[in-house]
């Protein structure tokens, strides 16, 4: 596939101001060290932008700021990182899949002819596919199942009984969706009794979920991811746990059971949600942070520790264990002062 | 499915003192907030009783000191959520599979005439199986495992050969058991050799493994999860880990190689736990907790960090770094306010 | 299989001197308190050397300075663990498995006859495998992938399209290699724009990638994995980023996107490291830290907690958030100290 695009082209697509030679043929969106000929750079953060002068690309995206920082053709728009998306997915096409379903894959559900379902797939009774779904090879689609228009499911997925999950999503491969909650009352004698995990989860429109992450079906509601939502790889999500639509999470995160996340959240890779928290809509969790408690207000939260040489760390952190003894040293020390000195 | 019981019929299954109409009929189980006509509420933690009063089920669980708190019809118990959970398994018993081998799985070991494969599944040769065991779509049970009557295996599992896994559990999708251990001599030059792991992966009785969870083999002798282990999703552990009786492990968990956990313990989630320590029985670990040393004594540990919005991180943290000269400073103030006080 | 080899054998083919019976035969590698009659022992850690004079093994291997203590038949050798793992593969040589396609596999690129493809494993066009390959069960392999000669997939991984994989690597069950990585640009109103990942995962040889881990497919360039790197299960690498030769990363850890990473480094578990940082050759990174900044020099770095009962933690850590106000009491404290003291 040979996509080329000139800049008054793009333009037309998906404006933004224009100088220099509008039939500027450009064939790849690249970044501004690595762009040359027939390459679109952009500049998205201004502290490379020592890096444009020298930048051999065909032409540039820039921000209005950033206009006279280059003599190439170039296209000036307010976000130039966003405008690069933009461009990208031009050049750069969702692949298209023939649709029928594969002579290795089981299918036990009427399902639209534009469906694609790969080798290896199954699709179990009561399931309601829409138009142009992919199913990727090994797949589960559990009975029950509904998927809407253009969502693709990618290899070695599963998904359990009742789930739903909206239109326009990617589902990256060995994601579990709808898999049982944690949930079990403990007995006299230690061990646990299963709680049956009846609900289900329901994901929105245009979501993406990572590779091998997992979300439980809710215990008696259902687990809600909204609208948007963007999910890394290896996240966890607890039973009825609520996602607000198009909060990002990063990578390794876990979010344990009936927590509520607001909308338009980010979350650090590896930070940690205890059960039975809200997290206002537009809080930013650091990476590694573990939080305990709710957040009720917007804002940027952490809680990680500053790295250091291993020797360092021995002599600094060990006094963590005594930090309660070394207050009241402090405390002592006032009081004597406070004694010895004479008002 | 149209499941119901009268309150009596409850009682003279489960046990417990009935209080108000006997021929009440419940058809479901439910949170006291969101309860309705038919359902059956519990209240598990005296901190909600407040929300009894306006609970709207047809009947509800309590312990004795809660009897009077409700005029709804009732069951008095001294575990009102252990009662609710088995109230709840009978109202979902688990889903019966047809038994049978589907036509896109393959089968290379006799097996019982109960068991049910899924579409997709593999099982190789020199396997033994239980009665009614099930085999989820697309797994892979490896040359010469053992799996106990009545194990449900879901979609996408790998079982590896040798394993054994018991009677009564349920392996969620995306679970990996029998993964060689992480195990390598390192050569002058820095590069690895590996350790043929060539231990087994034993699994009790009525274990749960969660979704994506992976649990590698031992490097000589076995890896060994205990009977009524419950593990949550994404947990990793290690080569030739021992982890005892009813033990139960949130999600995100990750326990290095050789370490022994006890029995009861629970462990909280994104916990983790280095290599070739003891962990007594009864031991709790908070969620996000690293454990680095041996725990000999049941009791609740924790080594985790106050979230804090990010200005006031950036203030506290910044000392960290810096905490062995601040215990110097106060050694020195100490020991000048000593000598500049006269006995 | 019975594998025996007497010391001379041994010696003969892995070096090392031998003292005592040249014509002891040993069946099996074995710890020292496990050894017994066939066993061959080894003492890699002087910690344990009291263990070897009640060792009931036939043979044991020794570093040179532990010849004399013990009067068994044994081997002496500069690095006696990486001489057991030698042993340890001479005993236990890796499963030999019978070329051929199962009829339950789909496979739509000509590949050699050399090569093992599993049931339910499905490979798509356009691929090149090299001698002996193995693609284990349940496996997808996608369109333009290649794979060099003597590589073992396991069950259920998934390699996405046009990803390169070495010779003589291991891919353990549930990896995940290729899929898209976390890369959205973000509109004002909050929603976010894919950008398309069009770069590759591009792993080399000698490479061992464990269960349920994930590397993600670079946005513009590739993400690589050099030679002789070996990962453990469950981790989570984000696109772009570079792992030098010979660097062992253990289970849980997540490196995020356009990160590089040495040769020769070692990550402890549930580490995380986060986005563009440059890591030096020979760094050496503690469990359960997050790396926040670039590391120029190789050294051992940390930054976790020292775990403590419940009860400890809650008096000491408490004052973490007030650590800088701590800091402002001993200033003035200094302060108070200096003008009540005349010189």
């Amino acid at each position: 596939m040979d996509v080329r695009f000139r800049l008054d082209e793009l333009v037309a697509r998906l404006g933004g101001e224009l100088v220099g030679e509008p039939a500027t043929t450009v064939r790849r969106v690249a970044t501004l060290d690595q762009a040359g000929e027939g390459d679109l750079a952009f500049l998205a953060n201004p502290k490379y932008q020592s890096r444009v002068k020298s930048c051999r690309a065909s032409a540039v995206i820039l921000a209005p700021a950033a206009r006279d920082l280059s003599d190439l053709p170039r296209i000036i728009v307010g976000d130039p990182y966003s405008y690069f998306a933009r461009v990208a997915q031009l050049f750069n096409p969702p692949e298209v899949f023939a649709p029928g379903v594969h002579p290795g894959a089981s299918v036990a559900s009427p399902i639209p002819s534009s469906v694609t379902v790969a080798a290896g797939a199954s699709i179990d009774t009561d399931v309601e596919l829409g138009e142009q779904v992919v199913i990727g090879a090994g797949s589960r689609i559990g009975r029950g199942v509904r998927i809407g228009s253009g969502t693709r499911i990618n290899a070695n997925v599963t998904v359990y009984h009742d789930c739903v999950i909206g239109a326009g999503c990617i589902v990256h491969a060995g994601a579990v969706i709808g898999s049982d909650g944690f949930g079990f009352a403990r007995e006299r004698d230690g061990s646990w009794i299963k709680i049956p995990q009846v609900g289900r989860v329901v994901v929105g429109d245009d979501v993406e979920i990572g590779a091998n992450t997992t979300i439980d079906r809710g215990a008696l509601d259902d687990t809600v991811i909204g609208n948007g939502v963007k999910l890394d790889n290896q996240i966890q999500i607890g039973h009825n746990v609520r996602v607000g639509d198009n909060t990002a999470i990063a990578g390794c995160v876990g979010v344990a059971g009936s927590t509520t996340i607001g909308a338009r959240c980010m979350i650090g890779g590896q930070a940690g949600i205890i059960g039975h928290l809200r997290i206002a809509d537009d809080v930013v969790v650091s990476s590694g942070t573990l939080v305990t408690k709710s957040i009720t207000r917007a804002g940027v939260y952490t809680a990680n520790l500053p790295v250091q040489g291993h020797g360092d760390w021995v002599k600094n952190f060990a006094h963590l264990r005594h930090l309660d003894a070394l207050v009241d040293r402090i405390r002592a020390l006032e009081q004597r002062l406070e004694e010895s000195t004479p008002e």
